[in-house]
């Protein structure tokens, strides 16, 4: 038995994470990023790679700044890292400071109300709260508009209580290198901060490190590059491979007349073909919009999948593929060092970033490096 | 504070999932079904609801014979539902019959080497063990291929040792109610049992129980419809809703010269307009494709989503909104009931049950009615 078989066991599929493939992107992005302070986001469970274990092995590997977008994410994180700071993205929840000061943790403060409740929080608590402001400067999603920094400039005092502060800003544009936003925002930011008090700054997401030194700021956030997916889209990926996703071949089947195959019969072989039918669906993450455009990858030859992804399943072409390496029990490659999350995302219409958050939670999971 | 309020506690968002509509919901069907039992499918954790309490209030209401896609998903289940028949659809897999016959777990037998495998486990145990023959009749995705058929009714020996069995099969298009496909398959799936051994048929789906007492069987599978789906797309929806998902709005701003909103810069506002960013994305399920198209609804009114769907958060037009209805910790509607599923769906160019399997992690849970 194969090491993969056995840590498939009972499962119809197997998610394999590789933390030092990890670690060793966040190397790169710190060395990148220096002598700035290089962090790491961790939100939406590590990119659905589980925040607990890959945020081990990032503070093995000297990571010190931690993201995270919900409060819960926060707190189930600080159980895990009882010493990095811990910055909590989605901002400050109205009646739930105590929550935030009682872990430890650090809200950005996306507006003046935000601030003058952890503001409040702390002249409470009679000790000062750490806290990342948040300037917004074109995403218009969170953080301060910029009439309320010219408020808070204008009063600064309502930060009294909130130290050590961190400005902070987020670029909608990043991944475009010519894309004139990404300048404009941080003219913007430098304006904003000109007539702020002086405190350490946040600027680049993992593209925005590859935009140049001007935004490297004093602390980057890197998360999408950290699992493999590409901050340099149209360029080579300069990050590694993180994930690797294989799903059972079930069952195979010759087609020898012209029939259709799946939901709808939308989709019609002509035959001679070979089928197989494999564990894994929408259900488990791999869009239904990638039905009769996405493949998978079989030892080393690519299976296109044929007609609609059902909810547990999905049907592939492997004529072309020698029938015993294309058998039931053998495994297919639904993401991975061939197939990386970036290119499913294509024949999906979207972007890595969600095929990474999509996976589903009935794989048998296996981590290879790390702590683990 | 609202029960709402408390129920969200620290969360993001909010789910509330109704089991009394779900337990209604399978009365309705199962009304539709009589004479035949009337079954309930609990696969990918009961269409991302939760299979244990699901299971729970199904088996309240009646239900004694349920369906999952996995095995780990039947051991699971039979683990919070001790007695009833647990059919796992996408087969015996190779060396693991001991596991099945140890849960009390029927497999699905989708071809010869799994029925062979099924019968020599039950003859090592000196004992019949119960399958569902799975006869595929045009899905040419799981089941036996029709030689296989004819295979097994000239020599249905190879069947002994597997007792009780039932024959199944699975439509391809139930939900086009003119559709001649059903048909066809209905046809071939009599004339292939026709000639094997006499045993109650599985055959309709939750839209194969609406295209007429042909389609009955025995034993119907209804999913989709018991958490509100529609089974018959076209036609007013005939189920109860189930799902209801509210997010905190967490900001809002006011956008008084023409601005562009979210990654990417793809949204532009002409302004003067009001803004809500609202804590739900992508990796809480909301599919990225709906970037643009889809819509919340807030105090009764519609909110149109602006610009790209971000990983954890949306950002929604709430212009026309009177402004202390859409404030700071007010909740949008995400899905309910003037956003049932399918129309969600529909935003994203995708079908209801994708929707409901993507519902992500990161919601405080509610259950209504049913035994929680």
């Amino acid at each position: 038995m194969t090491s993969e078989a056995a840590a498939l066991g009972r499962a119809g599929a197997l998610l394999t994470i590789d933390l030092d493939a990890v670690a060793g992107n966040w190397r790169r992005l710190s060395a990148r990023a220096a002598p700035a302070e290089c962090g790491a986001v961790l939100k939406a469970d590590g990119y659905g790679l589980g925040a607990a274990p890959v945020g081990r092995a990032l503070f093995a590997a000297g990571a010190r700044s931690f993201f995270v977008a919900h409060l819960e994410e926060g707190i189930a994180l600080r159980a895990v890292l009882p010493e990095p700071r811990i910055v909590v993205l989605n901002g400050l929840l109205p009646g739930l400071a105590a929550d935030y000061a009682a872990h430890d943790l650090i809200p950005a403060l996306n507006d003046l109300a935000e601030i003058a409740a952890w503001a409040g929080h702390a002249r409470a608590l009679g000790t000062a709260l750490p806290g990342f402001v948040h300037l917004d400067t074109g995403m218009n999603r969170l953080g301060l508009a910029p009439e309320d920094q010219e408020r808070l400039a204008a009063d600064p005092s309502v930060l009294d209580g909130v130290g050590p502060i961190a400005w902070m800003t987020h670029l909608a544009c990043a991944e475009e290198a010519g894309n004139p936003m990404s300048r404009e925002q941080l003219d913007r930011f430098r304006k904003a901060i000109a007539i702020l008090p002086k405190a350490p700054v946040s600027i680049a997401n993992s593209s925005g490190l590859f935009l140049g030194p001007d935004f490297r700021g004093d602390l980057a956030r890197p998360g999408a590059a950290l699992y493999g997916i590409n901050p340099t889209p149209g360029r080579p990926n300069p990050m590694a491979q993180v994930v690797r996703l294989q799903a059972r071949i079930l069952q195979t089947r010759r087609v020898d007349t012209p029939m259709t195959v799946g939901y709808g019969a939308a989709h019609r072989v002509e035959g001679p073909a070979r089928l197989a039918t494999i564990a894994v669906g929408y259900a488990d993450g791999l869009p239904r919009a990638a039905s009769g455009r996405g493949a998978v990858r079989i030892a080393g030859f690519t299976a296109p999948i044929t007609g609609r992804i059902s909810m547990d399943l999905i049907t592939v072409d492997v004529t072309h593929i020698p029938e015993a390496l294309a058998a039931p029990s053998a495994l297919a490659e639904v993401i991975g060092p061939e197939l990386p999350p970036d290119r499913v995302a294509e024949s999906a219409g979207t972007i890595g970033y969600e095929i990474l958050t999509s996976l589903g939670r009935r794989y048998a999971r296996r981590y290879l490096g790390g702590t683990e």
